[in-house]
């Protein structure tokens, strides 16, 4: 775990300067410019990439902090801690609520975690923030887990937007891999979007499911199925049992009726029952099987430079709606154009292209 | 249907210069001069006010048109004809492929149409372009209605886009509404977003839903039972009727679990059969009521409104993107930041960053 640090921290931050004449608001100042600064990025990234877990944490925070000022030291941090990245398997999972979706995590991760493999769970809720009650990556869902030694459990962030917390989550995924982790986990509930982003930020894409009652309520999203490199049926045990095997054969039917990956990947329905830890090591191996043959075929590499270009897209995108709509000039005319609109002067998209015209 | 035409469109377009030399490319020009120009707005404003339906196909033409030098000619049509819009019923229909999407609307259609509710049916297929082999709103489907003297069916826009297909099928609503369509009914089979875009556009929405054989396949879309205004199991006759009465059960329970609409409408749940005509007259009921009653609380054109703002938006970051991908020094710039992301030199967030910064 421990890396050679990128450079000596312990130097003396703040210079002495006899000079300066000690009046008592420069006293205060003088103190205050010797405390700690809030995020020292030097130390942040050697003690994180010696294996500190709390710089870990701290450098998570750092990330997902608001404030602008932390912007430029968040990108600081992820520049030099770029070159140890993209290092380990990523894996998302996605399942309705009730799918049990802690338990499964809790099975496979406890089977995967090891000294040699140490296991980090992140989470994309975008409804957290709305909700102020998220159960994503929440510890006490996964308590056996979360003891473990060689795991990490950090909840969704937290924001506005769902592509502000998936940016989040992407830059953890970069901070916990330079930390030394080789399985990451990242969890979603499917809230809108959340499976595509959290499928653009992952090696293989597991989606659990249930059989059995209320079939048609928690019937799949459609698209999903081409999102999956696995559908695992869930709580098979019980009397659940015989629906869960009908549901695979039904589903392995179903993935067959849509063209192959363009990794040339078929994707495989298995069972499983987390409480009896059942189907547990068939799922990491089909996992493992996965990131072997696509390895070989170049296509991991491929997806995850895909996955990079999507994300500076959707970046950039976020950014130019930001700039747009925080323009004072724009923001006024807004106003007059939804008025106009509102009195059926002007057409949506006459007013959007009046007000493009201005910038 | 007759309107008071705006404008007297047979004054002489082009005035004769009799300075002009003869020589031969310019009698070439003075020829093309004096020919009708491709689209004339006045002709074609005042033609489909008066209830002239080629003038109607034609201006829906001008509106498909990508020729650039054809979107100042749409403009100022629909700006023409907006003080005649906002007129119409407009009803959402979507469903899988094999739903009887098709029987159902012939069977709606041909109930309310008459000489005095003229039904106009559009189709938001944004796979269209793409499989070059749209079925929306293909006549052929729907024969019977397809010959009503009271029926206008307009298959989807094509367009690279799902925003570029639904503009100018929200913009062809305008024109129909012009025309003096008092119903519109918009179809579509629910690819990627186009429910929502479909949501947006209309005053309600209706999804269609089979019971039976594969569910679990054609399971409801999250989130769909949010934008639903009523979920019709279609298909409810011979050896299906009794699983039909099941699903509906099993969606009128399930439609309580959600928090009543911002209007306080609380969606229903009908079965149809279209084939067998029967069930369609409730539906009719089903959509009268709930209009009448949205008309009543002010929610009806607060819905329009929200629907107006939601377009305006849509369409402002559809020219944002464009305005900015399609400027050469990003063009160039963005080359050499992908270079830089494959290269693990820069981390996707940051390459969007300085783009941005070169605006």
């Amino acid at each position: 775990m421990a890396k050679k640090p990128l450079k000596d921290s312990s130097k003396e931050q703040t210079p002495k300067n006899p000079l300066i004449p000690k009046t008592r608001s420069s006293v205060v100042k003088q103190f205050k410019s010797r405390r700690k600064p809030e995020f020292d990025v030097d130390d942040l990234c050697d003690s994180l990439l010696k294996g500190n877990i709390t710089a870990l944490s701290r450098a998570i925070t750092l990330i997902e902090s608001t404030k602008p000022e932390h912007r430029p030291l968040a990108h600081d941090l992820l520049q030099r801690c770029l070159p140890y990245s993209n290092t380990s398997k990523r894996i998302g999972i996605t399942g309705v609520p009730g799918v049990g979706k802690s338990s499964f995590i809790e099975a496979f991760g406890s089977l995967v975690a090891s000294p040699s493999n140490k296991v980090a769970v992140l989470a994309v809720d975008p409804s957290s923030s709305i909700s102020k009650g998220s159960v994503l990556g929440d510890k006490t869902r996964m308590q056996e887990l979360a003891r473990h030694p060689d795991v990490f459990i950090r909840p969704s962030a937290a924001g506005s937007t769902l592509g502000g917390v998936a940016r989040k989550t992407r830059e953890t995924i970069l901070l916990c891999e330079a930390f030394g982790f080789q399985t990451i986990i990242v969890e979603t509930v499917g809230v809108g979007q959340s499976e595509t982003v959290v499928h653009s930020m992952v090696d293989f894409f597991l989606v659990l499911k249930l059989s059995g009652a209320g079939d048609e309520l928690q019937g799949i999203k459609r698209g999903i199925i081409e999102l999956a490199d696995s559908i695992v049926i869930n709580k098979a045990d019980g009397d659940n049992l015989q629906r869960a095997k009908i549901a695979k054969s039904e589903f392995s039917r179903a993935i067959k009726l849509f063209p192959p990956k363009e990794n040339g990947w078929k994707p495989k329905v298995l069972l499983t029952s987390a409480i009896e830890n059942k189907g547990i090591v068939e799922v990491r191996e089909l996992i493992d099987s996965y990131i072997e043959t696509s390895k070989k075929n170049h296509s991991f590499d491929k997806k995850r430079q895909d996955q990079n270009k999507f994300w500076l897209y959707q970046s950039i995108e976020e950014h130019l709606k930001e700039n747009f709509y925080q323009n004072p000039e724009i923001q006024k005319a807004l106003q007059l154009q939804l008025k106009a609109i509102e009195d059926h002067k002007i057409t949506p998209f006459a007013a959007a292209q009046h007000l493009i015209s201005l910038l």
